[in-house]
């Protein structure tokens, strides 16, 4: 099994972060193929980042399944651009957060996930809102920007310590999301040291992809999802149409 | 008054219907300004087109706010891009599927979007349960292409004709929505046809940026759509980034 | 364009602050005719006078409409009446509470109704909930009784700011409507001591009426907002059967 | 046990149809008093009736509260003024609207209101919503006047035999719920036609105002329903305001 | 009349003070008979428990049936096994939860369960939602098990208290439910202390049983509550096969 | 790995449908177990046999779980017994009808689970509800017996091909969910008829407590998944005390 997962935003350390977390769980038979993308926003941080971040990661995932991938992860908690790329790509998609809080629902029934910016925390509440989870799940923010997580000299961690301890008492959170692909290296330190399950959505959403690729079943093409409608694209966005991006 | 209207669409055929809608109802002090975006598709017809409408919108955004608009409309029934658009600007920013949804409620229980395609019918409940309609408003889809509604040799107005008349009956709508910007100069006469309140967008926007820019209201900037961070976009995106699009 | 803004309780010092905050927003071609109620409670707090608050009400907006009146605003911010209104009236109908909540769901995520008694707060939710957004509003009462608003002596506006202080802080409200028409002269004083976009609902319905007005729409009659039926009222309540009150 | 039971048209021959019912299941140790609003519609249909049936309602409750009631029943399927009564009575009061729906609540995981007029459906769907059944329970409206269901030469009957089938057919519905308090004297042979549980909404409040009364419990006051506030009614309304309506 | 209260849990002294509760509200003409189930978990503290309860509960309701009963309780606050035993009988089955919340319902607005353990506090808000109240309604657990109500050297009282004057200053409770079946002798006096009505399941559930054999509602029988269907039962389960079940 | 997988009815010749389906997409690494209940009725079909299916179950959890199963997956589409087998066993534990969901939440917007019997369609819309997904899926039942799936004389596979046609049509299902555990065998076939991507629980169960192994996680303890606290049960049910079936 070729299983793409694509950060998209454009910072190779946190490729690298995601990359270890993915392979770490991966079946011996599944190859791992992690990019980074090459265009847009060094790290996601709210709605106009995510905007930027899309470009990027689409051409990614078409490259991708050209190149032989059964499946495709998007390794951004905001679940970016997932309803395009399920559109696009004729493989599965699956996106961090979703599969995230999929796992979370199997294990327990009250949930938080702790991400980084503020400004996250709404967005992130609409998701898990769409997911069916929000009378389970509740969403906060430790206030640190993303790329401070591998920033060993930042507060970003003492910070994230204390909003899970938060989670666990105020919300009485049964088990930890982490809300950042940046953190897919920390679950099973933080499960340790707080004594509840912790959540990575990366390595979630590699085996949730190795579940779709052995049932063989893709994205339904008859609503939604259908794929793109060949048509012209004008001016800087032209090399992006359907017809140019799946020609890659 | 100056109020911008950005049709997301590179199809300046439509922004002109959409220009005139805006005019006709527009106060006689405000100056009403519509463009059609320079790059992305022809019409936004699902989710991938949505993501390539959505750089060329919030450029015109931009240099919009920067040129003196005290308000804008994103005239794509889709309400394309609006968090990011309501991130980026300082000015306030409507959708037209809002400013529809926010005027139904004020004149019916019970009202239904009639939309152009089937693959936009999910995306559009999505955003009418976000507005807090979902219990009030139902979505059709006529199944007819966006452009066709530009050919008087197509018979995309017979099947929207058809598409009413159902939502009447069958859903017992008590008004109906246009679900989409190019058909914004047929309210006044589907409802004269049908009997029953018809409520276009695009006008709504108009009428409801001008209420925000008289009661000097401004999107609130202290939660998710504060204002984007100064931070660099690489490769082709780069041209996006925030300091780059605010300098114009 | 004629506008009634009806005060549907029977004090006129507070009519006269509504009405203040009503001109004050108008368009110039705009005529804003504000009429106390001529029986009924000197204010509504609760369940019971809202009852006795809805003759007086209806009396008036039926005597507007056949003044001339092209759109009636209810400016209690419990939404009194405004069904059996809009059922009465053929010309549009709104609620000061609707309008502000609709102001408020373009230009921000999360907002807080700060109204006056305790008991209007669950009242007030009811409304909210109705509107669609009961998952991005809270209520919050101030603890103080609606007409000492008017009264500088009182500790109302201590209070108020206490509560709004705490809408910000706990609630995470980026946005603060005022829950009182009593309170329509406080909103641009309000925004600019605590930073955020506070929302009046009376002058929010003026914009919004006008709005009704200028695209030409109407309550819809189909359904639940059908015309009265013709049929005798017994006793004490005879001069409002359906045919007197339109006789005037 | 005494219970008032209010019929707030001012349809004399209802209120025997109702006594009859109430009186048919009361407990022999219980007193039945029924009685008809003096003012008001002799109907009610719509939003417009209910507001004026309400003033004569509430001087019932009033009056029978002070002659030795220990729990009143609003005897109209809108559950008309049951905020209002419950904030000006002491004792407990029953709506029959929220008196079936419980009752069905018990017996049957779906079940369908069946009411006489459509402008009263979305009326009834609010209130199923509000007593939490959105979920469980339909509403559908057999297009019949309320004072039909008197007139033996009407075709009211196989008008509403039509849609408790269709209810049964359609709605899958497990039991009906009669949505008029005039179709009081018709459960026992509906149950008996159709081969489902038929609930009327009269003789299920008699029996949970005499539960309410064994258990010692009255309307809680310490939020929404806190006692009227004394203060001035002008005009017609002035011998409604608390003080007077309590002094009977 | 005759009812029976099937206590599922193996603690005698248990039934005895449910019992107690039972007859001080049935009516004259009630008899009422309570039972201890003869099998199974001598407290239901948490969802492994309820299993084991069920089997014990069912074989009483069957018996109890046969033996005349018209109408039988449930005497768990978990509404333990309601849907199998509504299954099961003929006559109408009424869990005490659901007795609670339904009457809750009818005085107050907003109301708060206080149960004994923690682990129970999930399972409670599950049914309070499936009752439709769960914007209406929390649950708090005092964390004391359920047979240290019986031992009057525990602390179970005190803390029961704490959590009732919680429920009434954070939740604004207007009104408390009293989470498990062993309260039900403390409902008065607690209402006392508290000056808010407090209302315990049991008596509830009683006084609606008598409603339903009163109405002559039994069990809908067309849909989920179908008669179970005849079929071998293998091993120690066999006993409980539905026709030996029936068979007694 | 070794997951065990537990058929909680009696019937051995589905455990073999339910044994292949699990083998034939477990890892090469996996040892899958499948066991029959030892107890109880030969199918589920409906509230009553899902009580006496669960002891067995639960039996069979904690037998295996000391033979070192890592993971249980509980084969009934009911998810019959799924919570107190979560209290019960440390090992995560899965129900093929939340496996189902999560995984057609992957790849479809809107899908219907279509079940065998009548009876089973609302407890199966309560579990799609609890999962989150009641906006997306709807739920149908053929109509036919469980063990008529394994009779070729039924007419169980053109009611099923009738209904997976009218959920394509009417319900616009994007995908199919198959709502038996004895339908494990068919999914290949039916996609592959119908055109649209259809889910097996029990393949997904086995690939999703592969995960949960492969991941670290088991069920979280600190909340309504505590383990069952150490009490007598009494009579026939004694067996089933926590301390004795962890004993064995």
């Amino acid at each position: 099994m070729r299983i793409l997962v694509v950060n998209p935003n454009t910072t190779q350390s946190m490729t690298r972060t995601i990359e270890t977390a993915a392979k770490a769980v991966a079946s011996a038979t599944t190859d791992v193929v992690a990019v980074t993308s090459s265009m847009g926003p060094v790290s996601i941080e709210g709605y106009y980042d995510e905007v930027f971040a899309i470009p990027g990661l689409l051409k990614e995932i078409a490259a991708g399944e050209k190149a032989g991938a059964q499946a495709a992860i998007i390794a951004c908690f905001d679940d970016t651009g997932l309803d395009a790329a399920r559109a696009l790509a004729t493989i599965p998609v699956i996106g961090i957060c979703e599969a995230a809080v999929a796992t979370a629902s199997f294990i327990a029934q009250r949930f938080t996930v702790v991400t980084t910016m503020e400004r996250s925390r709404l967005p992130l509440e609409h998701l898990v809102h769409r997911y069916g989870m929000s009378s389970r799940a509740k969403v906060r923010a430790a206030d640190i920007p993303v790329l401070s997580l591998e920033d060993p000299t930042s507060d970003a961690l003492p910070r994230l310590h204390a909003e899970i301890a938060a989670a666990i008492t105020q919300d009485r959170a049964e088990a930890i999301i982490l809300g950042c692909a940046g953190m897919a290296d920390l679950a099973a330190e933080l499960s340790h040291k707080f004594g509840v399950p912790v959540i990575d959505g990366v390595s979630a959403a590699v085996k949730h992809a190795e579940t779709l690729i052995t049932l063989g079943l893709k994205t339904a093409k008859t609503g939604a999802y259908a794929a793109p409608i060949s048509k012209p694209y004008i001016g800087e966005m032209s090399v992006f149409s359907p017809d140019r991006i799946m020609a890659g």
